[in-house]
């Protein structure tokens, strides 16, 4: 049994400790800590979910000595802290994405964990997804060759609450950078260099933010790979996902899952269904499968499948098209580390 | 907190228990008893998933007052003797289909449960599948209009064992029963004639028990619907679930589940998924449905999705195509009732 | 240059011209006649279509000795009269399907051509069609092993006028009889058995003429395949040309054409497009395919792809079928004979 | 009846002849031209095709008075000399795309054609296929709404010889300019600026001369369109030739024609056809359409679908590309003007 730490229960931590009852196993969380919800709230839910201890502050979960690791589900300006924390205190670390904002806050844990065998994964939750995975099987057995080119679609099926705009670091570091992080799954590459073209074509409120809503880039990659992505903050016809890898063997392609295979013909067409819901039910069964990694990476000493080194590498390229999308010019990688 | 006691607890019987632990609201197995298992087994099976008594037998678990109904999930030929028990124990009850090979025992289920507020549920599990549903409402919705035929596809991945040909009620009863009740469920209507061709074309096992491993059936309704089912015990490119219903306005359709999008395309075409896994999986969404429904009926005083008559229905025009098989002629459901 | 002789310029009669003239190399129609259409309407069209003779009969026609073949596209009830004289007169054969409504007129057709080398070809063009074409070259690759089932749908666009219907010969014997032609080619095998359920869902003016519009057909073949054949004269979606073929190695199945690939998704879901057209529309490619390969069994002295035979085959599979709509029974093949 | 003089029988004057003479009523080439092309190959081709007068020279043929329309099918360079006789002879004109390699001499053309209603049409032939005009219409429709990004994807099955590359002007005039017609089209806008990245990834054949065999286009149009064009000269899975238009009412997308519907199901998966042949066999619809539409812009003096200012703006945005994949850095289109 392996005994977990919630720090942090707000939406994604409460869906975090559904999945680790519901679909983890041999794993609990035995305490939960959160300054931020009610705290006859926070009781209540835990009763319901089983988590038998509430603790005031993450620094008195960190010194329970039962507590094997922590899931930081936390506002992104305070992961860099209780992660070094939970480091000193050794335990192992499952922490939302981003890392850190901060190249340099990322670099220090990086820096920290040297030395240590202590896992810390980050929650680039698409790598577990089973439509990505098929799509890195297909190229690992070889029926794409040499990868050309890669292209990633992602569009959101309606845009987030202005108050969330503010707040979420920008169309490239708050959405594309799942993107990105599937590009390195994907090529197994280091980006080059990047080109951002942006535009807010939905809502000025992005504007008013210094933010994009739709936006379009290409990427170049050290291994000569060519990469497009393509951003929307909203799409008509639900929550769009789809990807192509282009390489001298072959195509491969994922499209969108639908809730069901209905097909309707009637004297106007033949009708399927659109992919329906967002993020929390396209992509459950990934958050289900990246715990169990996780859990299995603590239990049997592996390697995680996103580590904070590749929490790093997002980050820069994600900043590094800010820039681009800033100031109309395409950015190196090298520029920005 | 509606409490269950489990009758039986072979393959199906333990699938129904991790279904309502994890899926299904405020419900609980309470007991489970079944003659069969080895003791210290189902024991520990038992505490795994958290049902506290083991009962020796069915009729000390009627006895307790605490349990509101019943999962009867033993061989077939118990089904009866144990529903008019329970009836008379004043317990709801949920029986696996089919509900008895005997038209004669149903409808003395039927009988016995005549004024009576008890739910009787049969679990043919398909009218809660998402597709099936889907269908369903898009005939509700009136896209195909009036309904004049419809097809229904139902190929299994690999034929069963010997032992299971031998008492699995020939391929009509025990496979053809599904697509039988689906074509009650998708027209509300009434079967009025039957016609079976069957053959044995993949093993020579089936005809030695004088059953059949391929069958293709044309029925005749009441409401003038005419509808085609093929039933086939082995499919190479995997499980086969496919149905279109056609009328005057249009044609609506359901194709397989597949487990990933994915789609490679080469110098030797496009290939897409095949569908993978067998009913478990497949139906799976389905049985979390349908026992989700049960307990609401009981709860809510609801009609049940596939009542004691409907599973009456079923077993009629099983036989009648039975009949029609063997003696290469057209057979009236009246002959049968 | 092969030079032929078209008898008949109704609809059929001129589609014939303009694909020869359009499509067929080395070859030209010499001269027509048709006794029905109005001289100067058919002297006109004779002239755009570059057919230089207009013979008063057809018997006149045969006796021009620059004639190598003729094509047959008048009334049936005059297919067997001008076959007999055009062999008499030694002239190869292409004939409208169906050959004649009476298999003894069939057969003396075929006691004609015995000991001759003259080419009669049927004019059963969905052999010729680049679907049914790929569907059998999947057959003969070994794709599907050893047949099962098949199964074959065909529903037209919209009902013929009632003065179609009169003279049609049936359903059985005007629109399935294709079907019946394509599980011939398809399967090289020969029919055993028969069953047919039909009914008027559309228009009472079928069964006025003792017809029906709809019907759903099951088969036994000597060879062991099952096979079931849907058709409809209505169809809201658009015509239905779909087959599938299920073996021990898989299944293959052919879709409809349409006409363009695009997809609309909208917040109502994704819209394709219905086959447009009729048979005229969706067979040109057959219509052609078939006529080059007349010619080509012609000048090269080969086997037609639709033989007078095969033609007296589908007819006797029509006439079981008629039976047993009528009578309400399965009715052997060997009972028609 | 209209009369064509064709100057220039290479391949693509060869298929433009084929073309006329089957598909385009009351439209015949009466004369033929072509400097090259061996005289005795020339004669009995021109016999072949029913073409009467061959000239010496296009200055001959442009004295023919009978003479309505002249196809310019000659190599690039030669276009806009013969384009201003043309003119001057007061012939309507077809002319190959592109018009010219230089914007200046384009531009010549257009102030040539000021004031006279002479017909001058450039064979950018997609505007005339099936899936773009379906596109097309959907956008007219409304059901995309507001476009916000259009995908463009043109793979060729394989690269061309190296003599044909050392020629072609590069990927981006000779490849990608159809994309940029599309895209001209589709959205009815202007460019602002682009950016590219172009790689050699198939063959080092292209970088000796300059060239890129794969590239990804990002484009900011002046009504806030972006757009991705992705081109490469190989592709495993066939000519690859897919369009999307998102916007903020719906995407529509348009896949790849195939040569039939089968789809091949056995336990590797389900196989359908990838598109097979190149541009003369996937865009023969449109070679056909967009002469018959020529055709009747002449006889009924309306507008021509892709004029010679469409070719300007094409051939403007072509430049930029080149530039912005040469140099790294984004181009606006008015540096190219």
């Amino acid at each position: 049994m392996l005994n977990l730490g919630l720090i942090g229960a707000g939406r994604i931590g409460k869906i975090r400790a559904a999945c680790i009852r519901q679909y983890v196993r041999d794993t609990k969380i035995l305490a939960v800590t959160d300054p931020v919800t009610d705290k006859n709230d926070l009781k209540r839910w835990a009763e319901d979910e089983g988590i038998s201890i509430i603790y005031d502050d993450y620094q008195q979960m960190l010194n329970d000595k039962r507590i094997d690791a922590v899931l930081i589900c936390t506002p992104l300006n305070t992961h860099t802290i209780i992660a070094i924390d939970a480091i000193d205190a050794g335990k192992h670390i499952f922490c939302e994405k981003p890392v850190d904002k901060s190249i340099g806050e990322i670099q220090m844990i990086i820096d920290k964990l040297k030395g240590k065998t202590l896992k810390f994964q980050v929650g680039f939750m698409q790598r577990s997804d089973h439509n990505f995975r098929a799509l890195k099987k297909a190229i690992i057995d070889g029926h794409v060759g040499k990868i050309h080119t890669v292209k990633l679609i992602s569009r959101d099926p309606f845009p987030p609450p202005k108050s969330y705009i503010e707040s979420s670091g920008g169309l490239f570091l708050d959405m594309m950078i799942h993107d990105i992080d599937l590009l390195h799954f994907l090529t197994d590459g280091e980006v080059a260099e990047v080109h951002a073209y942006g535009a807010c074509l939905i809502d000025p409120a992005f504007a008013e933010f210094g933010d994009v809503d739709t936006a379009i880039v290409t990427i170049k990659m050290k291994n000569g790979v060519l990469a497009t992505i393509e951003n929307s903050r909203i799409s008509a016809s639900g929550y769009d996902q789809r990807t192509e890898v282009f390489g001298d063997k072959g195509v491969a392609t994922i499209g969108n899952d639908i809730d069901n295979t209905i097909c309707i013909g009637t004297e106007k067409g033949f009708v399927s269904e659109r992919p329906e819901g967002f993020f929390l039910e396209r992509y459950m069964n990934a958050y289900i499968r990246e715990m169990n990694s996780f859990v299995d990476s603590v239990k049997k000493d592996q390697p995680v499948i996103v580590s904070v080194e590749d929490g790093l590498k997002n980050q820069i390229v994600g900043i590094a098209l800010t820039i681009s999308c800033n100031e109309g010019r395409p950015v190196s990688v090298d520029e920005v580390v």
